[in-house]
């Protein structure tokens, strides 16, 4: 019984954080970071205010936990196997993972317009930020290190010091997206880049 | 004696400019893009309101004219000639810009610093750094194209779409110096990002 009780109220708390998270997207995105108060929000998702700051003491809290959401289906996409045997498959790796990276900018993009609008104003949400990019980074660098490695790369270059630049790259052009600015379509930006990325990584 | 009265007027109205401008400059460092009121900095200038606000709507356009200052001298290395005739002088010329750029960063840290915070908070200084930025990414296009014309570059790839990654990838290090992030030394940085860069593209 005890179990049972414990089990139906993690339940109903996880319902809870659902509804505020929905909410939270929902009002974001409709009136922008900015404008958006944590009232509106608990007022949309129907619970009770002393409920409500259990789970997000503030604006910026409930916006992390969606960033952090919403970077997890970017993260997968940089996390995909990279064992690549030659310059040619690591092209083609490469030039997938911008592919699919760019292109889940662009699915997202209004969530991630109130994102952009949200690392600009926000302290905390800009730390987040900065963290997670830090992650995508790491991931980058100990590919080019594989790559190093096994002998496709040129080891006269510094692993991390390329993946920042890499990412940089790809990074602005998803602002670029995310922001509706004319951009060549993603194929074309992804090919030239990665062209002359791998062109000048890999022997 | 009219027209040694309008140079009188003339020369009075550069300075009164120069004093808010520099009042300016002195006050945004010291509190920052968002703490800093036009008043105080009318207050700094030792100019009369009526005059101040003749030379500067708000914060924004004097913040505005500061940028276009500082980034005037970052303008002039982008526009250094560039007329490489081997691969192996486009590597350097390439290396010695990207150095300038990247010291000028440096040198002009606390100025860059709230430049930064102006471009995160204020539409207007945002608008006027995207147009500046452009101009950049038109030189570095240019430039690409002249190699691409001398069969120095590989034609297989769009100038623009190259130019705006580089620049991506040296603003991005930019702001890393300026927001004083623990950076490799600016060399190293510059070393792998354009032997990347240029290996890439030339051939």
């Amino acid at each position: 019984m005890e179990t049972k009780k414990i089990s139906k109220r993690k339940l109903q708390s996880a319902q809870t954080r659902e509804k505020l998270l929905h909410a939270g997207q929902e009002t974001f995105i409709e009136y922008g970071f900015q404008k958006t108060t944590i009232s509106q929000i608990i007022k949309k998702a129907k619970t009770g205010y002393g409920t409500a700051y259990v789970y997000f003491k503030n604006k910026d809290d409930l916006l992390i936990e969606l960033l952090e959401d919403v970077m997890a289906r970017f993260y997968e996409i940089a996390n995909m196997t990279y064992k690549p045997t030659s310059k040619k498959e690591a092209y083609d790796l490469i030039e997938q993972q911008s592919i699919l990276f760019l292109d889940m900018a662009n699915k997202e993009k209004l969530m991630m317009q109130v994102i952009e609008e949200a690392i600009r104003l926000s302290d905390n949400v800009r730390k987040k930020w900065t963290e997670i990019r830090e992650q995508f980074i790491k991931r980058i660098s100990e590919d080019i290190a594989y790559a190093q490695k096994n002998e496709l790369a040129r080891i006269d270059v510094d692993c991390s010091i390329v993946a920042r630049a890499w990412f940089h790259a790809n990074e602005m052009y998803l602002w670029e997206i995310v922001k509706d600015v004319k951009t060549p379509p993603i194929k074309e930006i992804v090919h030239n880049i990665a062209s002359i990325y791998t062109g000048g990584l890999y022997k």
